[in-house]
C-alpha cells in the first residue's frame, strides 16, 4: 500500500476526529483580542485556554514593546542561524537576563521551542549515554529521545520507585558502556498540573552521576518565590544541571530559552543541529522578550494575582465536588467520568448554552472512560469570570451525573470507538 | 565518562573553531539595518550573507505590514497550537494562497520549517515505508529521516544512476513489506547552488509508485517563471506530491508552509508532531506574509532585479576565472583551493581591506583543500556594490595563488587538524 493510500485509511488518533470535531473541538478558530473574553463562533465566551498565565499578552508595556521593535526590524532581523549572521547584542543582553533570573551561569535563545528540546537532547546524548525519562514527557521530549542511538528507559509518571529501578539498570549500562546518564522530566506536567518530582529526583545525585535536563514550560515565571520554576519552588534549582522553558506560556511570546553552566551552554551553541541550522529568533521577540522578562523580574504583583486566581478557581471547583487530580500548579484540569461522545456534548452545551470555552482531552491522553476539562487560570481573569465558570461547572456537572449527555450521545447513533 | 566530561573532551564539529574562530568566523555581529550594506565590529561592509533574495526585509510594505500587525496583535497570538486555538482566518487565508502561488490544491502552514520539515516526513514515512533521499539535504531533512524505525537509502548528490539503483532496493523492500516509498531532495541545494534533479526523478514515477517531497527553500519566489520554484522551473511542478518551503528566504520572515493535495494535508495538519503540540505561526508573520507573497504575484520586476544582479556576478566572477562550481540558481559559490586556516586568513583579508563579508564554509560540508566563500545575491544589491565585490576576489584571488595567506596560516603556528 503506497502512502497516500495509508493516509488515507488511517487518519491517525486525532485525525479520527476530524469529520466529527473539525472547527470545533479541534481546530476552533477564537475571534477578538487575546484574553479572558473571547469569541467563538460569534458568541462571546469565557476563554479558558491560552498560556498566557500572567496575562502579558495585553499588557501596554509589552504591547508597546512589540510593536515598536517590529516598526524597527521587521519579522526577517536578524538574517540567518546565530552561527552564521544571526547574532545581535540583544540576543546576548536576553540570554544574560534569563540565566540570572533562573540562577544559571548562562543561556541561550532558541528560534523555537520544540525543535529546540529535541537538538538539546540529540547533542547532548551521546551513543554511549543512556537516557532515562517521565512517560508523560512532552512531544517535543520524546523526539528528542527517539533521536537517540543509546539505550533509554522510561519511569513510570512521576513514580520514584520506577525511577530509581531504572537508574540502576542505566548506571550499569553506562557503565559498561563507558559512558553518561541524561535524566528528563518536567517542572510542571501541562495536562495534568503536577510538579515533576525534582527533589526526589536531585537526591539521587548522591547516588549516581548524572546530567539533570528539565522542561519547566509551565513552571517558569509560575512558580518558586521568584518565578523561577518548579527547581526554585522546590528548592532545587541548582541541582538541574539543563534547564529549558518555551516562552510560549508565561512570557507570552514563541521561541525559548536554555540555561546552565557556562561549558553546557557553549557546547550546545555550537551542536544544537536545529540552530546551527536554521534562523535565528526574531529580534522583535527577542525585544519584546526582554520587557516580558523586566516584568517577571519587577512586577511580583502579576504572579500574585495570578495565584489569587487559581486559588479562587481551584478551592471553588473543589468546593463543589470536582476532581482537581493531584495538579500542585496554575494548570486546573477537571476530572470527569464519561466517554468521548459524551464528553464532546458537554463541552458543546458549556460552550453554546453557558459561555464557557475549555479544551477538552480524551483517551489516549487520558485513561478511557474519563474526560478532562483542562483551564488555564490567568492574572488577566477576573472574579466574575471565575464565579460565572463555576457556576457552569455545577450546571454540566448536574446534567453528566444524570445522564443528560449519555442520551444525547446514544442519540447520535455513531460508531464510535477511540482508537 | 559522564557527558559533562565527555562535552568538554569532544566540542563537535563546529565547536572545535571556538576559541580561534567565535565572534568571527562563527557567531558574527552584523550591525545595522539589514541590506546589502551593513556593519561589521564597526566597519562598513557589502555583506552576501542574507538569504533576503528578493530585498523584501526592507520593503515599506512589508515593514508596514508586520509593525500593524505586531501593533494589533503583538507576538503572541493566537494562543496555542492549530488544534487547540491557534487557528484564524488568516491563517488559512495565508494558505489558501500558498497553495494557489504553487499549484497546488492546499497548503498548511508551519510554526518552524526545521521541525515542520522534521515533522513532515516522521508524519509521512511509516514504519513499512521505506524512504529515499539525496545525501546532500539539510540538516531537517536528515533529523526526519533519523526518526524513520523503517529502511532508508540515500542516493549519491543529484547522481540519477545512484537514484535509480536505490529505488530498485527500496521498491523491492517496499513490496516485501507492504508499505510505500518516500523521496525527498531538494529544489536548490543551498550550499552549492544546484537545482535538484526533480524532473529525473519525476521520470522514476513512470516505473515505482513513490510519493516525492521536495525542499524547495531556496528556489520558492526565486526559480520558475513565476517564482513557484524549481518545480516550475523544471515544468514538472505537479509532479511534486508534497512541496515544502521555508519563509526564511524569499519571503524574508521566518516559519514556514508545505503544499499538497488535499488528502496530504488533511493527513499533515493532523499528524504533525511538532505542530499538533506546539504553538501556531504567530500573527504578524502571517499578515506579513500576506503581503510578501502578494509582492511575489504582483511584482515581478523584483525578481527580474535579483536575477539581474545574480548573473552580473556570477559572469563577472566566471569573467574572472572563478570557479562557480555547477550552480544553476542565484546561490553564488566561489570554489577555491586552500586548507582551512589559510581560507579564514583570506575572509579576514576580504572583510577588514576590502569590505566584503561572505560566508566560508569548510570541510567536512565541502572536500578537505577547498574553501568555498558563499554570496548570496539580492535583488537590494547596486551594480556599485557588485563592481566593489568583483575587484575584491580579483584582489584576494592573486593574494592566495602567490601564497600570501598560505604563509600567514603557517606563521599562526597552530596544530589545526580538521575534525
Amino acid at each position: 500500500m503506497n502512502i497516500k493510500e495509508r493516509i488515507k485509511k488511517q487518519p491517525g488518533p486525532l485525525g479520527q476526529f476530524a469529520d466529527y470535531g473539525e472547527g470545533y473541538f479541534v481546530f476552533p478558530e477564537l475571534e477578538g483580542p487575546i484574553g479572558p473574553r473571547m469569541k467563538f463562533q460569534g458568541k462571546d465566551v469565557i476563554f479558558w485556554s491560552a498560556n498566557d498565565y500572567l496575562g502579558l499578552c495585553n499588557h501596554p508595556e509589552v504591547k508597546k514593546a512589540d510593536a515598536e521593535a517590529a516598526a524597527e526590524y521587521g519579522m526577517f532581523y536578524p538574517m540567518g542561524a546565530r552561527a552564521m549572521s544571526g547574532e545581535t547584542d540583544k540576543h546576548k543582553e536576553l540570554e544574560k537576563n534569563l540565566a540570572e533570573f533562573v540562577g544559571k551561569e548562562n543561556a541561550y535563545l532558541l528560534n523555537f521551542g520544540y525543535q529546540g528540546m529535541v537538538s538539546i537532547i540529540d547533542a547532548l546524548a551521546g551513543k554511549d549515554d543512556v537516557i532515562v525519562y517521565d512517560i508523560d514527557s512532552h512531544a517535543c521530549i520524546v523526539d528528542g529521545v527517539r533521536l537517540h542511538m543509546g539505550k533509554r528507559f522510561t519511569f513510570q509518571h512521576n513514580d520514584i520507585e520506577s525511577f530509581a529501578k531504572m537508574m540502576k539498570r542505566a548506571d550499569r549500562i553506562a557503565k559498561e558502556n563507558g559512558g553518561g546518564i541524561l535524566v528528563i522530566t518536567e517542572g510542571v506536567f501541562g495536562m495534568r498540573g503536577q510538579q515533576g518530582k525534582l527533589k526526589e529526583i536531585a537526591a539521587f545525585k548522591e547516588q549516581y552521576d548524572f546530567t539533570l535536563l528539565v522542561d519547566d514550560a509551565h513552571g517558569f515565571g509560575t512558580l518558586g518565590e521568584t518565578g523561577a520554576g518548579a527547581g526554585e519552588a522546590q528548592g532545587v534549582q541548582d541541582k538541574i544541571d539543563v534547564y529549558f522553558s518555551t516562552f510560549a506560556k508565561s512570557m507570552a511570546g514563541f521561541g525559548a530559552f536554555v540555561a546552565a553552566d557556562n561549558e553546557y551552554i557553549r557546547f550546545l551553541k555550537y551542536n544544537m543541529r536545529s540552530q546551527i541550522f536554521a534562523k535565528s529568533l526574531t529580534m522583535p521577540m527577542v525585544i519584546g522578550g526582554l520587557k516580558r522578562l523586566e516584568l517577571l523580574r519587577t512586577r511580583p504583583e502579576i504572579k500574585a494575582k495570578l495565584w489569587e486566581n487559581v486559588n479562587k478557581l481551584q478551592t471553588g471547583l473543589k468546593e463543589r465536588g470536582f476532581n482537581l487530580g493531584d495538579t500542585n500548579t496554575c494548570v486546573t484540569p477537571v476530572f470527569l467520568p464519561g466517554e468521548v461522545l459524551e464528553g464532546t456534548i458537554m463541552v458543546k452545551d458549556l460552550r453554546e448554552n453557558y459561555g464557557i470555552f475549555t479544551s477538552i482531552v480524551v483517551y489516549p491522553v487520558i485513561p478511557k472512560g474519563m474526560i478532562l476539562l483542562r483551564l488555564i487560570p490567568t492574572a488577566a481573569h477576573t472574579d466574575a469570570e471565575i464565579e460565572e465558570t463555576l457556576d457552569a461547572f455545577d450546571a454540566i456537572h448536574d446534567k453528566l451525573v444524570n445522564g443528560v449527555y449519555k442520551k444525547q450521545a446514544e442519540a447520535l447513533n455513531m460508531d464510535y470507538t477511540p482508537l
